[in-house]
Protein backbone atom coordinates (compact mmCIF):
# COMPACT_ATOMS: atom_id res chain seq x y z
CA UNK A 1 0.00 0.00 0.00
CA UNK A 2 2.90 2.25 0.09
CA UNK A 3 3.26 5.72 1.73
CA UNK A 4 -0.13 7.87 2.97
CA UNK A 5 -0.61 11.06 1.58
CA UNK A 6 -2.41 14.60 2.61
CA UNK A 7 -4.81 15.98 0.41
CA UNK A 8 -6.34 19.36 1.38
CA UNK A 9 -9.39 21.05 -0.71
CA UNK A 10 -9.73 24.58 -0.49
CA UNK A 11 -12.00 26.87 -1.82
CA UNK A 12 -15.36 29.46 -0.55
CA UNK A 13 -18.53 28.70 0.19
CA UNK A 14 -20.42 25.96 -1.84
CA UNK A 15 -17.45 25.53 -4.15
CA UNK A 16 -17.79 21.96 -3.95
CA UNK A 17 -15.24 20.93 -1.41
CA UNK A 18 -17.40 18.76 0.32
CA UNK A 19 -18.62 16.82 -2.25
CA UNK A 20 -15.44 16.16 -3.67
CA UNK A 21 -14.28 15.12 -0.53
CA UNK A 22 -16.67 12.15 -0.73
CA UNK A 23 -16.29 11.35 -4.32
CA UNK A 24 -12.33 11.44 -4.18
CA UNK A 25 -12.24 9.00 -0.68
CA UNK A 26 -14.91 6.96 -2.39
CA UNK A 27 -12.45 6.94 -5.61
CA UNK A 28 -9.34 6.23 -3.51
CA UNK A 29 -10.57 3.75 -1.68
CA UNK A 30 -11.83 1.77 -5.60
CA UNK A 31 -8.38 2.31 -6.12
CA UNK A 32 -7.40 0.01 -2.97
CA UNK A 33 -6.09 3.24 -0.75
CA UNK A 34 -6.82 3.28 2.94
CA UNK A 35 -8.36 6.44 2.98
CA UNK A 36 -9.39 8.62 5.79
CA UNK A 37 -11.99 11.87 4.89
CA UNK A 38 -11.92 14.45 7.75
CA UNK A 39 -12.45 18.43 7.71
CA UNK A 40 -11.53 21.30 9.43
CA UNK A 41 -12.43 23.58 11.56
CA UNK A 42 -12.69 19.74 13.17
CA UNK A 43 -12.01 15.97 12.75
CA UNK A 44 -11.55 15.32 16.00
CA UNK A 45 -14.19 15.47 18.96
CA UNK A 46 -12.25 18.43 20.50
CA UNK A 47 -11.82 20.06 17.38
CA UNK A 48 -15.29 19.48 16.28
CA UNK A 49 -16.38 21.47 19.91
CA UNK A 50 -14.42 24.18 18.50
CA UNK A 51 -15.95 24.08 14.90
CA UNK A 52 -19.10 24.78 16.92
CA UNK A 53 -17.87 27.74 18.13
CA UNK A 54 -16.69 28.98 14.60
CA UNK A 55 -19.58 28.01 12.88
CA UNK A 56 -22.47 29.15 15.00
CA UNK A 57 -23.97 32.14 16.24
CA UNK A 58 -23.78 35.70 15.52
CA UNK A 59 -21.82 36.71 12.13
CA UNK A 60 -19.08 39.41 14.38
CA UNK A 61 -18.96 37.22 16.87
CA UNK A 62 -15.08 36.67 17.06
CA UNK A 63 -12.55 39.01 15.65
CA UNK A 64 -10.32 37.57 13.12
CA UNK A 65 -7.33 37.26 15.62
CA UNK A 66 -9.73 35.28 18.28
CA UNK A 67 -10.99 33.05 14.93
CA UNK A 68 -7.09 32.38 13.56
CA UNK A 69 -6.13 31.59 17.49
CA UNK A 70 -9.53 29.33 17.41
CA UNK A 71 -8.45 27.52 14.24
CA UNK A 72 -4.90 26.89 14.87
CA UNK A 73 -6.08 25.31 18.27
CA UNK A 74 -8.27 22.85 16.76
CA UNK A 75 -6.15 22.10 13.95
CA UNK A 76 -3.38 21.09 16.64
CA UNK A 77 -5.90 18.54 17.99
CA UNK A 78 -6.72 17.44 14.33
CA UNK A 79 -3.04 17.05 13.41
CA UNK A 80 -2.41 14.96 16.73
CA UNK A 81 -5.23 12.33 17.14
CA UNK A 82 -6.46 12.10 13.46
CA UNK A 83 -4.20 13.32 10.62
CA UNK A 84 -0.90 11.72 11.77
CA UNK A 85 -1.78 8.51 13.24
CA UNK A 86 -3.34 7.80 9.75
CA UNK A 87 -0.48 9.33 7.88
CA UNK A 88 1.63 6.96 10.09
CA UNK A 89 -0.41 4.02 8.99
CA UNK A 90 0.10 4.76 5.55
CA UNK A 91 -3.28 5.81 5.03
CA UNK A 92 -4.39 8.93 2.77
CA UNK A 93 -5.73 11.73 4.20
CA UNK A 94 -8.68 14.02 2.54
CA UNK A 95 -9.04 16.94 4.18
CA UNK A 96 -12.09 19.32 3.07
CA UNK A 97 -10.71 22.71 4.16
CA UNK A 98 -7.41 23.11 6.08
CA UNK A 99 -4.68 25.92 6.84
CA UNK A 100 -5.42 27.72 3.44
CA UNK A 101 -8.76 28.49 4.60
CA UNK A 102 -7.42 30.64 7.85
CA UNK A 103 -5.26 32.10 5.70
CA UNK A 104 -7.77 33.27 2.97
CA UNK A 105 -10.47 33.83 5.49
CA UNK A 106 -8.98 35.22 8.96
CA UNK A 107 -5.78 36.71 7.44
CA UNK A 108 -6.58 37.92 4.06
CA UNK A 109 -9.89 38.40 3.89
CA UNK A 110 -10.54 39.52 7.59
CA UNK A 111 -7.53 40.96 8.62
CA UNK A 112 -5.71 38.92 10.99
CA UNK A 113 -1.98 39.19 11.95
CA UNK A 114 -0.48 37.45 9.33
CA UNK A 115 2.73 37.41 10.96
CA UNK A 116 0.99 35.57 13.81
CA UNK A 117 -0.73 32.89 11.51
CA UNK A 118 2.80 32.02 9.62
CA UNK A 119 3.97 31.41 13.11
CA UNK A 120 0.96 29.16 14.32
CA UNK A 121 1.78 27.45 10.90
CA UNK A 122 5.12 26.32 11.72
CA UNK A 123 4.21 25.30 15.67
CA UNK A 124 1.23 23.64 15.08
CA UNK A 125 1.47 22.15 11.42
CA UNK A 126 4.92 21.84 11.08
CA UNK A 127 6.01 19.33 8.39
CA UNK A 128 2.77 18.21 8.40
CA UNK A 129 2.01 20.09 4.98
CA UNK A 130 -0.60 18.61 2.35
CA UNK A 131 1.06 16.43 -0.29
CA UNK A 132 -1.90 18.58 -2.76
CA UNK A 133 -4.13 21.36 -2.29
CA UNK A 134 -6.84 21.55 -4.69
CA UNK A 135 -8.63 24.63 -4.82
CA UNK A 136 -12.20 25.04 -5.94
CA UNK A 137 -12.95 27.94 -7.83
CA UNK A 138 -16.12 29.76 -8.52
CA UNK A 139 -17.93 33.11 -8.73
CA UNK A 140 -18.73 34.42 -5.45
CA UNK A 141 -22.41 35.04 -5.85
CA UNK A 142 -22.91 31.07 -7.54
CA UNK A 143 -20.96 29.36 -4.62
CA UNK A 144 -23.29 31.41 -1.74
CA UNK A 145 -26.14 30.17 -4.36
CA UNK A 146 -25.20 26.75 -4.25
CA UNK A 147 -24.63 26.79 -0.16
CA UNK A 148 -27.98 28.30 0.25
CA UNK A 149 -29.87 25.40 -1.85
CA UNK A 150 -27.52 22.80 -0.30
CA UNK A 151 -30.65 20.87 1.99
CA UNK A 152 -29.13 20.75 5.15
CA UNK A 153 -29.50 19.91 8.69
CA UNK A 154 -27.32 21.95 10.49
CA UNK A 155 -26.85 25.68 11.36
CA UNK A 156 -23.21 26.34 10.63
CA UNK A 157 -23.94 29.70 8.75
CA UNK A 158 -21.88 32.00 10.11
CA UNK A 159 -19.41 32.64 7.22
CA UNK A 160 -22.43 32.67 4.90
CA UNK A 161 -23.45 35.77 6.65
CA UNK A 162 -20.50 37.69 5.71
CA UNK A 163 -21.96 39.15 2.58
CA UNK A 164 -21.04 39.11 -1.18
CA UNK A 165 -17.92 41.31 -1.12
CA UNK A 166 -16.07 39.25 1.94
CA UNK A 167 -16.67 36.45 -0.52
CA UNK A 168 -15.65 38.03 -3.71
CA UNK A 169 -12.10 39.00 -1.56
CA UNK A 170 -11.93 35.37 -0.71
CA UNK A 171 -12.17 33.72 -4.20
CA UNK A 172 -9.34 36.02 -4.52
CA UNK A 173 -7.10 34.98 -1.55
CA UNK A 174 -7.62 31.41 -2.10
CA UNK A 175 -6.26 32.17 -6.30
CA UNK A 176 -3.33 34.05 -5.12
CA UNK A 177 -2.20 31.32 -2.40
CA UNK A 178 -2.93 28.45 -5.18
CA UNK A 179 -0.29 31.06 -7.81
CA UNK A 180 2.24 31.51 -4.91
CA UNK A 181 2.57 27.37 -4.51
CA UNK A 182 1.90 26.05 -8.00
CA UNK A 183 3.88 22.82 -6.58
CA UNK A 184 1.10 21.91 -3.81
CA UNK A 185 -1.87 23.78 -5.56
CA UNK A 186 -4.10 22.96 -8.46
CA UNK A 187 -6.91 25.37 -9.53
CA UNK A 188 -10.08 23.60 -10.44
CA UNK A 189 -12.98 24.94 -12.51
CA UNK A 190 -16.14 24.46 -10.53
CA UNK A 191 -18.50 25.88 -12.81
CA UNK A 192 -18.19 22.32 -14.75
CA UNK A 193 -20.69 19.63 -14.36
CA UNK A 194 -19.83 17.29 -11.00
CA UNK A 195 -18.79 14.55 -12.30
CA UNK A 196 -16.52 16.43 -14.51
CA UNK A 197 -15.25 18.25 -11.44
CA UNK A 198 -14.73 15.03 -10.03
CA UNK A 199 -12.77 13.81 -12.96
CA UNK A 200 -10.17 17.04 -12.92
CA UNK A 201 -9.60 16.44 -9.78
CA UNK A 202 -8.72 12.60 -9.71
CA UNK A 203 -6.36 13.24 -13.31
CA UNK A 204 -4.52 16.12 -10.82
CA UNK A 205 -4.35 13.32 -7.58
CA UNK A 206 -3.13 10.33 -10.57
CA UNK A 207 -0.59 12.52 -11.84
CA UNK A 208 0.87 14.24 -8.96
CA UNK A 209 0.37 11.32 -6.52
CA UNK A 210 0.56 8.38 -7.68
CA UNK A 211 1.43 7.84 -11.60
CA UNK B 1 -12.56 59.94 39.62
CA UNK B 2 -9.40 59.39 37.25
CA UNK B 3 -7.87 56.67 35.33
CA UNK B 4 -9.26 52.94 34.77
CA UNK B 5 -5.87 50.93 36.63
CA UNK B 6 -5.56 47.06 35.18
CA UNK B 7 -4.82 44.95 38.30
CA UNK B 8 -4.05 41.06 38.28
CA UNK B 9 -4.21 38.60 40.15
CA UNK B 10 -1.90 35.23 39.85
CA UNK B 11 -0.79 32.35 41.65
CA UNK B 12 -1.76 28.46 41.78
CA UNK B 13 -5.02 26.43 42.48
CA UNK B 14 -6.30 27.42 45.71
CA UNK B 15 -4.14 30.12 46.80
CA UNK B 16 -6.93 32.62 47.27
CA UNK B 17 -7.20 34.62 43.71
CA UNK B 18 -11.05 34.53 43.41
CA UNK B 19 -11.25 34.93 47.28
CA UNK B 20 -8.88 38.75 46.84
CA UNK B 21 -10.60 39.30 43.37
CA UNK B 22 -13.88 39.74 45.45
CA UNK B 23 -12.29 41.60 48.39
CA UNK B 24 -9.90 43.83 45.94
CA UNK B 25 -12.76 45.21 44.61
CA UNK B 26 -15.13 45.38 47.14
CA UNK B 27 -12.34 47.85 48.71
CA UNK B 28 -11.67 49.61 45.67
CA UNK B 29 -15.72 50.07 45.75
CA UNK B 30 -15.57 51.30 49.11
CA UNK B 31 -13.03 54.10 48.53
CA UNK B 32 -15.27 54.97 45.53
CA UNK B 33 -13.61 53.83 42.30
CA UNK B 34 -15.59 51.75 39.79
CA UNK B 35 -14.61 48.88 38.51
CA UNK B 36 -15.12 45.57 36.78
CA UNK B 37 -14.23 42.24 38.81
CA UNK B 38 -13.67 39.74 35.81
CA UNK B 39 -11.64 36.40 35.46
CA UNK B 40 -9.75 34.35 33.06
CA UNK B 41 -10.40 31.92 31.04
CA UNK B 42 -13.47 33.85 30.31
CA UNK B 43 -14.57 37.26 31.10
CA UNK B 44 -17.49 37.83 28.11
CA UNK B 45 -19.53 35.41 26.80
CA UNK B 46 -17.79 33.55 23.95
CA UNK B 47 -14.53 34.15 26.32
CA UNK B 48 -16.93 31.93 28.87
CA UNK B 49 -17.35 29.41 26.03
CA UNK B 50 -13.81 28.83 25.66
CA UNK B 51 -13.57 28.34 29.11
CA UNK B 52 -16.40 25.43 29.40
CA UNK B 53 -13.48 23.71 26.97
CA UNK B 54 -10.45 24.39 28.82
CA UNK B 55 -11.54 23.52 32.35
CA UNK B 56 -13.55 20.76 31.93
CA UNK B 57 -13.15 17.30 30.68
CA UNK B 58 -10.17 14.83 30.42
CA UNK B 59 -7.06 16.15 32.06
CA UNK B 60 -5.14 15.15 29.04
CA UNK B 61 -7.84 17.05 26.46
CA UNK B 62 -6.20 19.25 25.02
CA UNK B 63 -2.33 19.56 23.98
CA UNK B 64 -0.39 22.06 25.87
CA UNK B 65 -0.04 24.83 22.72
CA UNK B 66 -3.70 23.96 22.00
CA UNK B 67 -4.23 25.50 25.26
CA UNK B 68 -2.32 28.53 25.03
CA UNK B 69 -4.30 29.09 21.79
CA UNK B 70 -7.10 28.56 23.18
CA UNK B 71 -6.52 30.80 26.21
CA UNK B 72 -5.40 34.00 23.66
CA UNK B 73 -8.34 33.98 21.76
CA UNK B 74 -10.40 33.70 24.45
CA UNK B 75 -8.20 36.67 25.97
CA UNK B 76 -8.96 38.96 22.65
CA UNK B 77 -12.43 38.47 23.14
CA UNK B 78 -12.17 39.15 27.35
CA UNK B 79 -10.10 42.63 26.20
CA UNK B 80 -12.14 43.75 23.46
CA UNK B 81 -15.56 43.09 25.15
CA UNK B 82 -15.21 43.86 28.74
CA UNK B 83 -11.63 45.10 30.03
CA UNK B 84 -10.99 47.73 27.16
CA UNK B 85 -14.22 49.27 27.17
CA UNK B 86 -14.18 49.41 30.93
CA UNK B 87 -10.66 51.26 30.96
CA UNK B 88 -11.32 53.23 28.69
CA UNK B 89 -14.80 54.38 30.82
CA UNK B 90 -12.07 55.30 33.70
CA UNK B 91 -13.10 52.54 35.69
CA UNK B 92 -11.07 49.72 37.62
CA UNK B 93 -10.24 46.47 35.90
CA UNK B 94 -9.66 43.57 38.70
CA UNK B 95 -8.79 40.06 36.76
CA UNK B 96 -8.69 36.77 38.68
CA UNK B 97 -5.98 35.69 36.35
CA UNK B 98 -4.10 36.68 32.66
CA UNK B 99 -1.58 35.88 30.77
CA UNK B 100 0.75 34.57 33.35
CA UNK B 101 -1.27 32.17 34.15
CA UNK B 102 -1.01 31.00 30.30
CA UNK B 103 2.73 31.36 30.53
CA UNK B 104 3.08 29.64 33.95
CA UNK B 105 0.62 26.81 33.14
CA UNK B 106 1.03 26.27 29.54
CA UNK B 107 4.31 27.45 29.02
CA UNK B 108 6.89 26.88 31.66
CA UNK B 109 4.90 24.10 33.37
CA UNK B 110 2.99 22.20 29.91
CA UNK B 111 5.77 23.13 27.41
CA UNK B 112 4.10 24.84 24.91
CA UNK B 113 5.98 27.01 22.38
CA UNK B 114 6.79 29.87 24.57
CA UNK B 115 8.00 31.70 20.90
CA UNK B 116 4.61 31.83 20.54
CA UNK B 117 3.19 32.42 23.84
CA UNK B 118 5.22 36.07 23.33
CA UNK B 119 4.19 36.33 19.84
CA UNK B 120 0.30 35.77 20.97
CA UNK B 121 0.81 38.35 23.79
CA UNK B 122 2.01 40.83 21.79
CA UNK B 123 -0.57 40.68 19.14
CA UNK B 124 -3.33 40.34 21.43
CA UNK B 125 -2.92 42.28 24.71
CA UNK B 126 -0.80 44.91 23.45
CA UNK B 127 -0.07 47.47 25.01
CA UNK B 128 -2.99 46.76 27.68
CA UNK B 129 -0.55 45.19 30.00
CA UNK B 130 -1.74 45.09 33.92
CA UNK B 131 -1.00 47.92 35.67
CA UNK B 132 -0.35 45.50 38.51
CA UNK B 133 0.05 41.78 39.51
CA UNK B 134 -0.56 39.96 42.58
CA UNK B 135 0.95 36.75 42.89
CA UNK B 136 -0.20 34.23 45.67
CA UNK B 137 2.45 32.28 46.56
CA UNK B 138 1.55 29.16 48.44
CA UNK B 139 2.98 25.60 48.82
CA UNK B 140 1.39 23.46 46.05
CA UNK B 141 0.05 21.01 48.59
CA UNK B 142 -1.23 23.34 50.44
CA UNK B 143 -3.41 25.29 47.73
CA UNK B 144 -4.61 21.64 46.08
CA UNK B 145 -5.63 21.25 49.62
CA UNK B 146 -7.84 24.09 50.18
CA UNK B 147 -8.78 23.84 46.28
CA UNK B 148 -10.56 20.32 47.06
CA UNK B 149 -12.36 21.25 49.89
CA UNK B 150 -13.93 24.63 48.45
CA UNK B 151 -17.81 23.96 48.30
CA UNK B 152 -18.57 24.15 44.48
CA UNK B 153 -21.11 23.90 42.64
CA UNK B 154 -19.18 23.14 39.39
CA UNK B 155 -16.64 20.36 37.25
CA UNK B 156 -14.32 22.84 36.54
CA UNK B 157 -11.40 20.41 37.82
CA UNK B 158 -9.40 19.80 35.14
CA UNK B 159 -6.04 21.35 35.87
CA UNK B 160 -6.68 20.44 39.41
CA UNK B 161 -6.29 16.31 38.07
CA UNK B 162 -3.25 17.32 37.07
CA UNK B 163 -0.84 16.19 39.76
CA UNK B 164 1.45 17.62 42.53
CA UNK B 165 4.58 17.79 40.77
CA UNK B 166 2.94 20.09 38.37
CA UNK B 167 1.69 22.29 40.80
CA UNK B 168 5.50 22.61 42.17
CA UNK B 169 6.62 23.76 39.07
CA UNK B 170 4.12 25.79 38.50
CA UNK B 171 4.37 27.70 41.80
CA UNK B 172 8.01 28.53 40.97
CA UNK B 173 7.20 29.19 37.54
CA UNK B 174 5.12 32.33 38.93
CA UNK B 175 7.75 32.81 41.28
CA UNK B 176 10.02 33.35 38.62
CA UNK B 177 7.81 35.39 36.30
CA UNK B 178 6.88 38.17 39.18
CA UNK B 179 11.38 37.86 39.99
CA UNK B 180 11.55 38.90 36.18
CA UNK B 181 9.33 41.52 36.60
CA UNK B 182 9.10 42.98 40.00
CA UNK B 183 7.51 46.98 38.63
CA UNK B 184 4.76 45.11 37.75
CA UNK B 185 4.55 42.25 40.40
CA UNK B 186 4.22 41.80 43.99
CA UNK B 187 4.51 38.38 45.56
CA UNK B 188 2.09 37.89 48.09
CA UNK B 189 2.36 35.36 51.21
CA UNK B 190 -1.16 33.09 50.97
CA UNK B 191 -0.42 31.37 54.09
CA UNK B 192 -1.20 33.92 56.05
CA UNK B 193 -5.13 34.49 57.42
CA UNK B 194 -7.52 36.09 54.74
CA UNK B 195 -7.56 38.76 56.35
CA UNK B 196 -4.13 39.54 56.98
CA UNK B 197 -3.78 38.75 52.64
CA UNK B 198 -6.69 41.15 51.73
CA UNK B 199 -4.71 44.31 53.87
CA UNK B 200 -1.40 43.19 52.40
CA UNK B 201 -2.88 43.40 48.61
CA UNK B 202 -4.65 46.35 49.84
CA UNK B 203 -1.23 48.13 50.58
CA UNK B 204 -0.17 47.15 47.35
CA UNK B 205 -2.44 48.83 45.41
CA UNK B 206 -3.05 51.55 47.26
CA UNK B 207 1.25 52.40 47.36
CA UNK B 208 1.68 51.35 43.73
CA UNK B 209 -1.62 52.65 42.55
CA UNK B 210 -2.79 55.37 44.69
CA UNK B 211 -0.59 56.89 47.14
N1 LIG C 1 -20.04 21.21 -10.01
C1 LIG C 1 -21.23 21.47 -9.44
N2 LIG C 1 -22.26 21.95 -10.14
C2 LIG C 1 -23.45 22.23 -9.56
N3 LIG C 1 -23.70 22.05 -8.27
C3 LIG C 1 -22.69 21.59 -7.50
C4 LIG C 1 -21.41 21.27 -8.03
N4 LIG C 1 -20.62 20.84 -7.02
C5 LIG C 1 -21.38 20.88 -5.91
N5 LIG C 1 -22.62 21.31 -6.20
C6 LIG C 1 -23.72 21.50 -5.25
O1 LIG C 1 -23.46 22.76 -4.59
C7 LIG C 1 -23.78 22.65 -3.23
C8 LIG C 1 -22.52 22.97 -2.42
O2 LIG C 1 -21.55 21.93 -2.61
P1 LIG C 1 -20.62 21.48 -1.41
O3 LIG C 1 -21.43 21.30 -0.20
O4 LIG C 1 -19.81 20.32 -1.91
O5 LIG C 1 -19.73 22.78 -1.32
P2 LIG C 1 -18.69 23.19 -0.18
O6 LIG C 1 -17.55 23.79 -0.91
O7 LIG C 1 -18.42 22.03 0.71
O8 LIG C 1 -19.52 24.31 0.57
P3 LIG C 1 -19.28 24.89 2.10
O9 LIG C 1 -18.10 25.80 2.00
O10 LIG C 1 -20.54 25.66 2.38
O11 LIG C 1 -19.09 23.70 2.98
C9 LIG C 1 -24.28 21.23 -2.99
O12 LIG C 1 -25.70 21.23 -3.02
C10 LIG C 1 -23.71 20.46 -4.15
O13 LIG C 1 -24.50 19.35 -4.53
N1 LIG D 1 -5.51 32.95 53.39
C1 LIG D 1 -6.29 31.86 53.43
N2 LIG D 1 -6.24 30.97 54.45
C2 LIG D 1 -7.02 29.90 54.47
N3 LIG D 1 -7.92 29.59 53.48
C3 LIG D 1 -8.00 30.43 52.46
C4 LIG D 1 -7.20 31.60 52.37
N4 LIG D 1 -7.52 32.25 51.22
C5 LIG D 1 -8.47 31.52 50.62
N5 LIG D 1 -8.78 30.45 51.37
C6 LIG D 1 -9.74 29.39 51.06
O1 LIG D 1 -9.11 28.52 50.12
C7 LIG D 1 -10.03 28.12 49.14
C8 LIG D 1 -9.47 28.53 47.78
O2 LIG D 1 -9.49 29.95 47.69
P1 LIG D 1 -9.83 30.66 46.29
O3 LIG D 1 -11.01 30.02 45.66
O4 LIG D 1 -9.86 32.13 46.53
O5 LIG D 1 -8.50 30.27 45.50
P2 LIG D 1 -8.17 30.43 43.95
O6 LIG D 1 -6.76 30.88 43.89
O7 LIG D 1 -9.20 31.27 43.28
O8 LIG D 1 -8.29 28.93 43.47
P3 LIG D 1 -8.51 28.35 41.96
O9 LIG D 1 -7.19 28.47 41.29
O10 LIG D 1 -8.86 26.92 42.19
O11 LIG D 1 -9.60 29.17 41.35
C9 LIG D 1 -11.36 28.79 49.47
O12 LIG D 1 -12.16 27.87 50.15
C10 LIG D 1 -10.96 29.95 50.33
O13 LIG D 1 -11.97 30.30 51.24
MG1 LIG E 1 -18.69 21.83 2.78
MG1 LIG F 1 -10.49 30.84 41.71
Amino acid sequence: MGQGRFITLEGGEGAGKSTHARRLSARLGEEGYGVVQTREPGGSPEAEAIRTLLVTGEVDRWSSNAEALLNYAARDQHLRNTIRPALKQGQWVVSDRFSDSTRAYQGVTGGADMALIDHMERVVVGPTRPDLTIVFDLEAREGLSRAGKRPDDHDEHRFERKGLAFHERLREAFLAIAEADPERCVVVDATAPVDEVAETVWQAVASRLIA
